[in-house]
């Protein structure tokens, strides 16, 4: 297919590259900054522009893929003039609604994204939505080409899916982060020492229903130890929030 | 090693599969329960009792792989009578010196066990402590059969390891099942979708550290979109204070 891109951060580099490599014709890229789109359309081997108004009109889709901040605005600008633009966003928690031409739809991959690595798209869960079946059947084949892992999620059920990441990846994250700053403040062991337990907390819900696998001070109702440790975060008012919120939810499930 | 295990849990069991596995002679095994003592007995080659008084006298090291809240009252009989033994408890916020013997240690592999899983002892690391250089030699040498990453930590520096771990596996498969939850409740998805997103979060760890690899609403503090995702939590107060509370430190260590 032709496409357009517009946006050149994390996730337009990551899918950008995706859609190169799997043959599709990158006609131009567009961002506000003329570094970063100069930037990502020598690596694409497509044409760069940052001006809205000069985007390319013989696309067959034009993929969006900015903050979602921006993103009711850059649509506009895109459809102004060309209302028959096929307009593509990747944003989890946009609706499709968010875009203003007659052909719209979303193509989401639920990943996280940085700069720094490289990711297997084939492995990346896409979730498509489109406005009309024919599109819909355009924009499935698309991300067909991208990932094996291809789903149909209207704007309702993708702001739920965004949820679950946010809890699967980015508070997750946190989490490890909040252990590697309490190591680090005590006594000094490096993160490292983690990884193991990370990557078996990880593999066990290939096997176990999360519900399942549940170990922990909180599942048995250890108030002892949960007393204890909370007291280990005395001057981290924060951390005890954290604490106390997720033992108390754990222990709800249970 | 001539070694009587203490307990016949979760960890007791892995445990002890991998001492008889590298070689060691696991003379018998205590549980309260018979059945237990006898499963875990049959399983290891060894003798079993649900008594402490008939404990035998002749083992190098015991060690005691019971419940926190039962490990003060057990060593404790363990010793009556018998101030010479080695023991040894595997307890990661326990202190050291919850045991009463003057030979004594501790064993804490940090790893998350559910009988239905296997797990690779090798890769387990195992923080090891003993209360003199000779019996701190003699735990080490046998923590290295089991594992290729031991380290030493004294019992003030295993509180915030085991505190460190509460973060990265229990707090961490928990946000998982919240996600599952989500999921289930709205569209229902299978749980199946996030595993990719997953793996990727705890694979970047390994190269790049957590702060740097924070994603994500919070992160950007994109206000929008987190009042948005309250909003999805209207009738869940507690995942409301937990979306707050960790979107709130992610935003302080930003």
């Amino acid at each position: 297919m032709k496409i357009v891109l517009i946006g050149a951060g994390n996730l337009a580099t990551n899918i950008g590259k995706a859609l190169a490599g799997r043959g599709h014709d990158l006609l131009q890229v567009y961002s506000r900054t003329a570094e970063s789109a100069e930037r990502l359309a020598a690596l694409l081997h497509s044409d760069y522009t940052t001006s809205l108004s000069e985007v390319k009109d013989e696309a067959d889709l034009y993929l969006v893929a900015v903050k979602d901040s921006v993103l009711a605005d850059v649509a506009e600008q895109l459809a102004k003039g060309h209302p028959d633009r096929f307009l593509v966003h990747t944003a989890g928690s946009m609706p499709m609604e968010t875009l203003p031409t007659r052909r719209k739809g979303v193509l989401y991959p639920m990943q996280t994204f940085s700069k720094e690595r490289e990711v297997d798209f084939r492995e990346i869960p896409c979730f498509i939505e489109a406005s009309n079946a024919e599109d819909a059947e355009q924009l499935r084949a698309l991300a067909q080409t991208l990932s094996d892992k291809v789903y149909e999620a209207n704007s309702e059920q993708r702001k739920y899916l965004h949820l679950a990441a946010v809890f699967c990846c980015n508070f997750v994250n946190h989490c490890y982060a909040l252990s590697e700053k309490l190591l680090k403040e005590n006594g000094g062991l490096p993160f490292d020492v983690m990884l193991p337990l990370i990557d078996e907390t990880a593999r066990k819900v290939h096997e176990l229903s999360p519900r399942e696998a549940q170990t922990g001070p909180a599942v048995r109702w250890d108030t002892n130890v949960m007393e204890k440790q909370l007291q280990l975060l005395e001057d981290k008012p924060e951390l005890q929030d954290i604490y106390k919120a997720l033992s108390k939810s754990i222990h709800l499930m249970t």
